[in-house]
Order: C-alpha cells, then sequence, then structure tokens
C-alpha cells in the first residue's frame, strides 16, 4: 500500500470509529477545508513577502499545523468522491505544461486566459 | 524515493523551468491556495448534501482538478517552508485522536473547545 | 454624510490612530477578508441547512461578529482602492439582473455561463 | 430608509423575483461569500504589496465587480439572519478599540491574543 493510501485508510478508520461519516458530506468537507486554509492564510496575511519566508520555530509549527489539516481533509474529500488525488496532480501538471509552455510564461505571473 | 517527494520534485522543476520562483514565497502561496480552495467550495454552493454525494461526471472533472490544484499548492508550500507534509498530518492525527476521545465525541460535530 | 461614509472615516481614524495603514496595502487587506469569511464559514460546516437557519442566541452572535468584521475589512480595501462600494453593488445588481433574466432562471441555481 | 436598507430590499426583490430564496440558507450564503473573497484575492495573489496599491483601470475594475458581489452576499446573510450590518460594525469598532488600546499596538500588526 502507498503512503497516501495509508494516510486515507488512518483517517478513514479515524472517522468512522467517531462516527463522524454523517457529517462528511463533499459539501461539508470543502467548507471545513477552506476554514483551514483561511487559517493557514491568518498566519501571513500582515507579513512582508521576506518575513514569510523566515518564519519563527513557533510560527512555522502553526503553519505545520495548518498545512497537516488542509491535507488531511483533501485527502478526506477525495475518498469520500473516489478521486486518486495523486493522479489527478499528476495531470493537472501535465496540462498545466501545455498551458503554460516554457518560452511563453518565462518569469511571468499570468493566468493562461491572458496570454 | 517516495511519491509525494517525486511530486515535489516534478513541481519544483515545472517551477523552476518558468523562473516562477520570485513569485512563490509563502506569503503568494497560501493566497494561491485559498483562491484553489474558493474555486472547490463553487461547485458546491447551491447544492443540497445529498446532491454533494453524487455528482455529474463533468462536475466530478471539475472537482478533482481543483482538488489537483490545491495539492499542488500544498505540496509546494510545504517544500518551501522545508515541511514534510506526510508527518505533519499522522502527527495532526495523533493529536486529534486525544484531542477528540471516541467515547466523548462519537456522532457529534463540535470542536474541542466545546467539549 | 452618509452612514457608510462615516463608518469609512471611524475605520481610517481606527486605523491612522495605531499607524496601521502601512499594513494596509489592498494585498494584505484581502488576505484579511479572507480570513474573516473563513472564521464565518466555521460556524456552519457541519450544519444541516435547516440548522443554518436557525442559530443559538449564542452562534448568532458570534456570526454577526463575523460578518462586522468582514464589513469592516470590505469598506477598508474599498477605501484604499477609492471605490464606492454601494454604487458598485448597485451597479452589479443592475448587471445582474440582464445576467439572470427572470423568466430563464427562476427556481434554477446556475451559473450564467451554464445557461 | 436608509442606503443600505435600500440596497437589501433591491437584493431580496431580486431573489424573490427569482425564486432563489430556497438556495439561500445562511449555510449555503457563506459558501457564496467567501467563494466571491477567493476571487477577490486569485487579482492579488502574485502581486508585489506596491503593486497591490496601483491597479491598471482594467484589474481595479474586476475588483470592483468582486467587491460589489461580496457586499451583496454580505447584507443577504444579514437580512437572512435579521442581523443589522452597520450596527454590528460600529459594535465591533468600540470592541476593537478597548482590545487594541493605541498606546500599546501603535505600529504593530498582532492579534490581541498576542499582546
Amino acid at each position: 500500500m502507498s503512503e497516501l493510501e495509508e494516510l486515507r485508510n488512518t483517517i478513514r478508520s479515524f472517522s468512522e470509529a467517531r462516527d463522524w461519516d454523517q457529517f462528511h458530506s463533499p459539501k461539508n468537507l470543502v467548507m471545513a477545508l477552506i476554514v483551514e486554509a483561511g487559517e493557514l492564510v491568518e498566519h501571513f496575511q500582515w507579513l512582508k513577502q521576506s518575513e514569510s519566508q523566515d518564519l519563527s520555530p513557533k510560527k512555522l509549527e502553526a503553519v505545520e499545523e495548518e498545512l497537516a489539516d488542509i491535507f488531511v481533509y483533501l485527502i478526506r474529500i477525495a475518498d469520500k468522491l473516489d478521486i486518486d488525488i495523486l493522479e489527478a496532480a499528476k495531470k493537472k501538471i501535465l496540462s498545466n505544461e501545455s498551458k503554460y509552455p516554457v518560452e511563453m510564461v518565462r518569469g511571468k505571473a499570468k493566468k493562461y486566459t491572458e496570454y
């Protein structure tokens, strides 16, 4: 079993043991995910770009926890919708490679619809 | 190399080839992540809980893409902050297991501070 | 002076007195706004639709505070960008009236691009 | 009638004419609001602080539309929950004034729990 499948199963058991599946509709789970994303953003809202690259150990630990929360919900949503998140990411990167050809976008940060 | 490390490296190369590292401060990346989370939520905003469990193939595909986008930014942020996202998730689940003891929370959806 | 202009001025003075203008770039302020939006969503994430229409007094008060936070940042962003938020809303509603003609959308919740 | 009450009524009529009240549970509306907040953030994600203060006319117009969308949903949620958003904002500012005393926070951007 891959490490992601293992993690998915751990999360599944965690939720089943607590009878939380009843709350875990995809609708509710995407709300939970964006709530965690908001908590992540909170750590960075008043920082300068450079400060965001040089977090204190305490802040870094808090950020790590938020990333973990997002990851857990991401895996849970994918599980509920029967999506292989690893394959999805690989596919998306391939698609981005053709949407954003190196020679056209090098050093520029625009959306592909703006090229 | 694990599958997550491989994915991280692919994303790294993708970004380096485009000279996008200059835009990828943690501050900017967390913004990009929550933007994608918002696009994910958009697919579910008007759905009933039951509808959210039974997406059309077209909608499911769109949702899969949003999950992939979130995953990619999540890995990218972790990479930039030198965080092991898999370890972070495992640690968080362990911590949640003691914050939410089965016998206390079974079938209830409250925050641990409310118990 | 209108009530919105008065509120804008109060927020301005609040910020100036604390020398917080240096943090209030539009980039930082939109982050702050979405963080508050996430806190709002948190109150609703595990609720059934019907429960969300029938909040306890304590929860209602917490929700009211989140709405206030969002409102304050919204006015602040508009102020910083010299946007008349009231006019902008009126204009948007007019535009929505032509994008979503009554006879076409009655009782349906789709995005205009899907019609 | 105040300008905010007028706007609230316009939004009410807009929704009633389309029979959209059935979709406008507070749960759904807070999702819609954060989706718009995400679209707002998207305009700023790759910008430098200084660039965010100096938007092109085209970008400024797009940002204005996002602010309008957020404002409309904010008013709609408050209406559905019978909250006076103007009073709520004034109350919150008063509370912030005591949470963040000028002499303690001048020139610093921390959360009140960190003081």
